[in-house]
């Protein structure tokens, strides 16, 4: 799903990941929780995420601080330290404020 | 592969996108050039990009003039035309400015 966001100015975290082939079920498990507790955290808007021969995960929040908040969670920095010994190959984490947006969908006409 | 590009500040175009089930021999094509295309216009810095239920494609740029450029590109404007009447149920897309961004790699230890 297109992740329903309010007017900007509001922030994103493009978070583009190259896996290793270590624990497949055990990563599927972990990327399920965090954007489960994602979605919880406050200040949190949504999240996109595909993943082909890279994976790219936005998450959008209201504010930096939100996105501070969300990286300094224990659970998190747990998932985040098995993803630099365990499951990825290689990650950039971007943070950015989104300046202006606009959409289009055949539902809305 | 994930995109290389300099230290902030720099701008982000996030696409995200689903598609119809319409044309997708000329959806492919369209989108290959769009991305050779793309990286021959002044200010491109890079593009990460993958599909599942939603497609998500970010482009990266020197300045948000660059990014304009693209947008009014005559063959890009045929593509954004083709994708409104052909090829996306819907999408959205965001203009930002890259604040902070950090990685890491297996290869660069």
């Amino acid at each position: 799903m297109i992740a329903s966001t309010p007017a900007p100015p509001y922030y994103a975290v493009i978070f583009t990941s190259i896996r290793t082939e270590n624990d497949p079920a055990g990563y599927h498990d972990m990327a399920d929780r965090m954007v489960e507790l994602a979605a919880d955290q406050p200040g949190f808007l949504g999240v996109e995420s595909a993943r082909e021969e890279v994976g790219i995960t936005v998450s959008y929040w209201e504010s930096l601080e939100a996105i501070r908040q969300w990286k300094a969670h224990a659970d998190h920095q747990i998932a985040q330290s098995l993803g630099r010994t365990e499951w990825y190959a290689a990650y950039k984490t971007r943070i950015c404020r989104i300046e202006r947006d606009y959409g289009f969908s055949i539902d809305k006409g």
